[in-house]
Formats: structure tokens, sequence, C-alpha cells
């Protein structure tokens, strides 16, 4: 296996997945800290946070740190999500060492200047303003609230307008000085680098990351329910769901397969039926997403109003077909088949592989082999995939409809 | 270099790009016909067609289609385009010959069946309204037809909803046996896989496609204008641009270099100013895209409504500037780095790999080695770059304004 993990001694985790046949390297920090961290009178401080990173530290301008990455033609980019904040990098592999340095400078030495700061937060309400554009991504931040209501899980990522315009500069900052801490934090590549070369390049730069350990966020509490919201646009958007598994459960990867099979692909039960049987809509698909200690499975689908009904009735039929007749033994294999091959697929990739490893360590503590993601998948039973149906199928959907 | 190109009797080109350390190929029929190849009574049959070759041979029904690549593990996709139809695979390596058989038979066994039909007719028109509640895409589509008025060029690859619903069958059908011809046509694949191996197959399924020449479209004529649109939406979305070189033209190269340092990544003259400098957007971005004939180059931003006249103001500020002064040699030099290290990371991926072999083909009837690519790059001058700004800031922009 081409992965190697150590600690420093903060706790801070390096790791790296070496591929000598490129000629590129995906590096970046992930970090354990997100929007369910946040209380909701700051309400989008991990992802203003984010944004503020990249505006200036002691030795560089934010026009420094966009230049140096871009003149050997790397990228560099970030991300906030619901239990993470990743800060990543991409570039060719003599590059390596430049882009830890400016990971490592906007992770340590950003100094947050308070000009910078009004003006970003103009910038991320233009964000919103496109996010509420977008009718798919509205639809899911209500299924999120439904399915977690009045808690940090249930909450916006890009946060509510009114803290993102009157946060103090002192509660960004701080939420980097105070909740980044090494325990919670990997620094990952993959790619053409040595794993000594980025561990060299992490004591440098890291070593004087808080040891303190991580910040526990207060447990996702799922209380499901329905959210309608009326818009004058062309289609409905549906989601509906039910609680899943979380990343660390026995039926995480159970639930994997019965998305797939359930409406996870063209060959799928909700693309044939609901797409291509009754030509009710353009896009279907099922989701199967894993937090620390909840999940969400269910479907999106964008259609008529006037078919918002019958795919609903589809939808549920299905459902009660899996409980009670289980998957068939073609379709279960074909299920694992795809998911094998995505994982297959996804190792051709630098930056997939740099965000599973860090992932990896952030959620189980230890790198899984791809063989043992294989083996899991090999190993649900159609019985498995039944149950996850039957308990669906006797319980009330979360359900979010946003359309005229 | 890994590639090898051999051509059909019948005129069909086949060619790999060979890559050992992989254990995928991708693989796909790309077609010299698209949207700008429709009279106006038929706008969308190129895309309902590109749907209805999934929907049953006589060898397969739809479902069938579905159930065989997901089978092993494979992906099978396709798109429209204004001058390409692209079908194509992702699988892993022992599995190629399967993708070559159910790709040939879509395209040489496709029943187009009545019923089939009129239910992908609902599908599609579902996908426009998608489309519609997507802002960026209807100011892109506004934008095409405002610099094309009247002709194919500028006309939605999606179709007209009326023609969607009732074009005939025999239409769809004829769109495929009368257009799709050898000459026009490249099988190509990136990734584990022998040229020997994939002419075999392309000679077992391929040699019956008709060998007489390819279509040509009319010639496209920018006129260009303004346009806009009011909704009831967060943001206003701007596209601002000019008539841009052709893929075959020397100017290509230099808009791609004029369109980086522009606005093409976070050091760009555009973001700097108008994200980071001014904080008016979230997005904002150039664009340099190229047909046969004739091509586009201008800037996507979306903005609040008050500060859409700023936003257009700079756009237009740092265009004179670079009309007058020209870039200065670092801003050059990074743009030649980010366009280099793009080709290079592109080269990472199969698809990329794949796609872009088709496409030179297509375009430059040869495969163009990435030292060719990289050495044109590095030849673009700023008084190139310079030049392009000078024409565009005498000229009059098309505009398009789309929001409240």
């Amino acid at each position: 296996m081409s992965v190697t993990v150590s600690t420093l001694p903060n706790g801070l985790r390096v790791a790296t997945d070496t591929m000598k046949t490129v000629e590129t390297v995906s590096l970046g920090m992930w970090v354990g800290v997100g929007t369910r961290h946040e209380r909701e009178a700051e309400n989008g401080v991990s992802h203003l946070l984010e944004h503020m990173a990249f505006k200036g530290t002691e030795r560089r301008t934010a026009g420094d740190i966009a230049r140096e990455i871009e003149a050997v033609g790397g990228f560099l980019n970030a991300y906030t999500a619901r239990e993470v904040t990743a800060y990543y990098a991409k570039v060719l592999k003599d590059d390596a060492a430049l882009a830890v340095d400016i990971l490592a400078d906007i992770l340590t030495g950003s100094v947050f200047d308070a000009e910078e700061l009004e003006r970003e937060r103009t910038v991320i309400l233009q964000e919103i303003g496109q996010a509420q554009d977008f009718p798919e991504d509205v639809a899911f931040d209500l299924f999120q609230e439904t399915a977690f209501p009045a808690q940090a899980m249930g909450r916006s990522i890009l946060g509510r307008p009114e803290v993102v315009r009157s946060l103090p500069r002192e509660a960004v900052a701080g939420w980097m000085s105070e909740r980044y801490r090494a325990p919670a934090m990997v620094l990952a590549a993959a790619g053409h680098i040595e794993h000594e070369t980025l561990r060299g390049l992490a004591e440098r730069h890291f070593a004087g990351l808080p040891d303190t350990p991580a910040p526990v966020p207060e447990a996702a509490r799922y209380a499901g329910g329905e959210a309608r919201e009326n818009r004058d646009i062309e289609q409905t958007h549906l989601v509906l769901g039910f609680e899943g598994p979380s990343f660390i459960e026995a039926g995480f990867y159970p639930a994997q397969v019965f998305s797939t099979l359930y409406g996870g692909g063209m060959s799928s039960r909700l693309f044939q039926e609901v797409r291509e049987k009754r030509g009710l809509v353009y896009a279907i698909y099922s989701f199967a997403s894993s937090a620390a200690d909840t999940g969400l499975v269910g479907v999106y689908a964008g259609t008529a109003q006037e078919s918002a009904e019958e795919v609903l009735a589809i939808v549920r039929g299905e459902l009660e077909d899996l409980a009670g007749s289980g998957p068939d033994e073609d379709e279960l294999a074909r299920a694992r088949a795809q998911l094998r091959a995505s994982l297959l697929m996804a190792r051709e990739s630098t930056s997939s592989r740099c965000e599973q490893l860090a992932q990896q360590l952030l959620v189980h503590n230890r790198p899984i082999p791809p063989e043992e993601l294989t083996e899991r998948v090999e190993a649900v039973s159609a019985a498995e995939v039944m149950d996850i149906a039957a308990r669906y199928a006797g319980a009330r959907p979360s359900l979010v409809v946003l359309g005229p």
C-alpha cells in the first residue's frame, strides 16, 4: 500500500498516498470543524473564516497569495461543510513545498484585516444570493433544516445573512485560533510526493498548532417533518428522505448499496420507473450521506407541478416493493459492481485520493485500504438492503416541496 | 507519444492514447454533428436523437443498455453541443469490448420506438424546465442568441419546446442515418487499451457506417447586440463579450492567454478588481470558446442589481487598461504557467485525454502533441494580448442582463 501516516507531537496527522506515475500533487489541510460546531448566533462563521483565510497574512497580501500559487500554475481552494473545513491545493510535483508554505501561512499567520472583512461580507452575501437562485440547493438546505430543526446540524453552511453582515472580527479570528487544533486536523497529500518530504514540511510549519483535543459538537437530533415553499419557477423540486447511518455504524455500507440500486444510476429502480418508463423527470437520484453520529438517506427529483404526486407515489411504491421482496440477485450484484468500480476510478485522481485519505483519518482514525472498502461492499446482503427498505417504508419521510 | 490514429476504409478515425499505469478505459464516439447543423424548424433534433439513442436497439431494450453497462460498474453517457454529439463510456480495462459493443449497438441498431419517443419528449421538456430554473444557463443561451441572431449557431442546444413536442419520429431517426457519417466521426479511447484492440472492435462494428463526406453547416455570422430579461431572482446575471477566434485561427492561443489573465483565476484582473478589491460578486470569470469558424470571448458575473453598472464599468476599464499598457511580464508568465499546468493536470484523467484526442481529430485532423500545445502557449507575446484587448476595447460588446 502506498499510504503512510505519522503523527506530530501535537497530534497533527500527516498522511501521504505516494503515486510515482503522476507529475502532480494534491495536498491540503482538513480541519474537523464546521457548521455544526456553530451556535445559532454565529451561524456562518466557519464559512466566513474559510473566506478570510485567503485575505492576507503577516507575510502575504490576498493578492500575493493568489499570484504566488498561480505563478507556478497551481490551484488553491477551500470548502466548508458541516463537520469539516478544508484548504487544499493542486500543483506540479516540484511545487509541493510552496503549496504547503502558503497553506501554513493562511492557517497560522492570517491577519483578518478589518477592511478585507467588510468586503468579504458582501462577497458571501452574493454567494448566498447565487445559491438562492439555484432551486436544488435551496431544496436541500430546507431538507437539512427539516430533518434537524433548531440545531446546528440543520443550519445552512453559508450562514444567516444577518450573521454574515455583523459577526465581529474577533469572532472570526477566534474561530481559527480556538478551534483549529492539531488533533482535529489532517495534512494529507496524494501524488508525486514522499512521506518524509511532507512530514518535514509539517514539522517546520505546523509544530506550533495547539495540542488540545478537538471540539465536540452537540449530538444531532433527527426530527423530520415537512416543508413547502412557494416559488415562481418552472419545476417542482422534491427532496424526500429518512435518517440514515453515521459513518461508523454497521449500516453505512448497506445504505450505500441500497441507495445505488434504489436510485443511483441509469439502471436503478427510480431512474427506470420515473424517468424511463414514465418520462416524468429529467433528474432523479438517491443519496446516502453520513456524518459522525447520523446520516440522511433520500431522493431528489425535479418534475412538473402536476406530476409531483405521481413521482412521490412511485418513490414510495418502489420502497415498499424493496421492503416486501428485497432486491433481486442481478440488481444487488450490479449495485456492488458500480460501487466497486467507482472506488477504483476515484483512485486515478490525486485529488480524490487525497480527500478520501484525509476524511478516513478524521472519521476512522486510520486509512482504509481499498481492498477493505471493496470487501465491505461485497459483504452487503439482500437481507440488509431489504431491512433498510422495510424500516423506511414503515416510517414517515421528511419531505420538501419547492415550486409553483 | 502514446497516441496512435488509424482510419477505416469508410473514413472513420480510430484513435487511442494508451496509458499502462491505469486500470480503466474511457472511450467514446465523437460525431461532428450538432445544433448548428439544424434548421430552425428542427431545432433540438440533435439533442433529442442523443436521448433516443439510449432507448433501445434491435438487440437491447433501454433497460438492457443501462443494466449491461452498470453490471460491470461502467458509466455510459452522452452530450450534445453546437458542433459535436458525443457518446462515451468509462469502464474497467477488461470491459472495453462490451462498452464498444453497446456504443455500436446504439449508433447503428437503434429502433426509435414510437412510445419511447413520446416519453422522452417529456423528459427533455423537464430538462428545459430545469435549465430555465438556472439563471447562468439562461443568460448564456441568451448571449449565444444575441451574438448569432437568427441562425443555427445562436440557437439553444436543448431546442425549442414546440419542436421537442412535435418532431416526427422519421426526422429523429433520419438525423442519425443521414448525418452520422464515418468521415465526420472519431472513435477514441484513453487508458489501458492497445490501439490494435480498438481498431479490431471498430472494424467489426463500424465498417458499415456511410463513407459520404461530413455535412457542412452554414457559416456563422456574428452580429452582436444587447438583450435584457426581467426575472424575479436574487442576483443580476451579466454576460458581456465579443466575437473571438475559431479553433484554427492564429488568434486561438493568444485568446486563451488573454482570457486567463483578464478573468481566468484568483490572480486575474477581474477577480482581483471586482471581487477582491470591491466585493461586488461571488462569481466572475472570463471565457474564450471556439468553434470551427468563429468564437466568443467574454465575461460572466453575478452581482447585486445596484452593482451591475459598476461591475460593467470595471470590466470595460480593465480591458482599456490592457489595451493601453498591455499585460506586465509577471501576469503574462502567470497566465502561461496556469495554462501549461492545466494541460499537464488534464493528462492525468483518461476521460480528459479521450475527449481532447477526439476533438483534435475532428477540428485539426491530427492529434496535437502536448509539447506543441505548451509551445504555442509559451509563444504568446504581450503584444498579441494587447492587440486583442485593443480590438475589443474599441468594439461595442454583446451584452446580456438577466435579473430583477
